[in-house]
């Protein structure tokens, strides 16, 4: 973790642990860099993160702010760290389908930028919260990139395996959004009905040099699926 | 607009009309100082302006490249532009169902951070694409932020009147996302059926200095709505 990373969450605990409200100011930008013994551009390098995660803002002029907590329960869009992290007090499990090395569709191939003769990890999965369905999800990786998974590592969380396992940089991501009515298949899957109300999030991750790696295809139960997402004055 | 947000600008446009394609690296910093007779900083802010678009992607030590355009007839969720900058080859239009100053429910005071006594612009709008509906959408701005509204501002874009014409900076945005079933109410104005699906999107947006004005609830037609998201690497 590089010093502006550490840095930034050790200003995101103290807003947690001093349960800082909405609006309270925080340290000028000197005061930090003494408080961390970090350099200028290191503690704005760690305040502009913690203003992208949407925990403060910063008001030219005028000095940085904490920025409200958002709602509880909401998934965040932008996290690409899973559902765990939003969903901390709920009870988060997988449940495998399928796991298999397989020749891209084309619609595959094209979302991962590779050739259809190149295989690709495809993982199919059922997460279910406090018990309930929450979504039935498809996923192929590049398997040049991804170069191994297991049952085990697909229960738990490919993400970190990804960064901590395989050492890769998440770069960017890109997400779609549509909403729609389930199929027979997806209705069995998420224990509802046919032509009740779905949403469908595709995902395509890439990494920090901007090869993408993951294409995925999430189906969401409609009764269960809330999402928050925080804007930055663009 | 400041000088890196017109430097970011012209990239932009560079970029758009060279028809430059996904990977394709763009001069190195020093390159870019002497092209916009502009500072390291500006450059530097310019740039993270352009990531943040989701237009290039940086890579440490490597260089800036050009990011993949995304796919057409979606619509943005993170633009505080409105949707016409988003699907500029549709044709959007709006009709207004209500215009009028009303007190706050708890709700919407709640959300705007103001007393039950202050007055609220409240709003009714359905939206159309290409002659079909797309959203009706009900949105509550702080009178005490946004202090005139009128018939042809409505209908036109009131984003484009808050900053121009108020002269206000919008800082930053929440956004809310769920999806169920249509009221009767809300598939007579968008011509579905009751019990189709929906999308709803709450926002709330504030102002560069923390202060939310605008509260928006806004219900999507599922036939017409389709959303993406660019994502950095937090």
């Amino acid at each position: 973790m590089l010093k502006y990373q550490q840095v930034a969450n050790q200003i995101e605990l103290y807003i947690e642990q001093h349960q800082l409200q909405q609006g309270t100011k925080l340290p000028v930008l000197e005061s930090l860099m003494d408080e961390f013994s970090a350099s200028k551009s290191t503690i704005i390098k760690a305040l502009d993160l913690l203003e992208k995660k949407g925990l403060i803002f910063q008001v030219r002029g005028s000095g940085i702010f904490v920025r409200r907590k958002s709602r509880m329960g909401y998934i965040n869009l932008l996290s690409n760290q899973g559902f765990k992290k939003d969903l901390e007090e709920f009870d988060i499990t997988s449940e495998m389908l399928q796991l298999d090395v397989v020749k891209p569709t084309q619609e595959v191939a094209d979302n991962l930028q590779i050739d259809y003769d190149q295989g690709v990890y495809y993982v199919k999965r059922i997460r279910y919260i406090n018990g309930q369905t929450l979504c039935v999800e498809e996923s192929y990786y590049d398997k040049s990139v991804v170069t191994y998974l297991n049952k085990q590592i697909v229960t738990e969380s490919i993400f970190h395996y990804v960064t901590e396992g395989l050492g890769l940089n998440i770069g960017f991501s890109e997400m779609y959004i549509k909403t729609g009515k389930l199929t027979e298949e997806e209705a069995n899957y998420l224990h509802l009905k046919q032509g009740d109300p779905k949403l469908v999030m595709e995902s395509i991750f890439f990494l920090s040099n901007g090869k993408p790696f993951d294409f995925s295809k999430v189906t969401y139960n409609y009764e269960q699926s809330q999402f928050f997402l925080l804007g930055s004055g663009i």
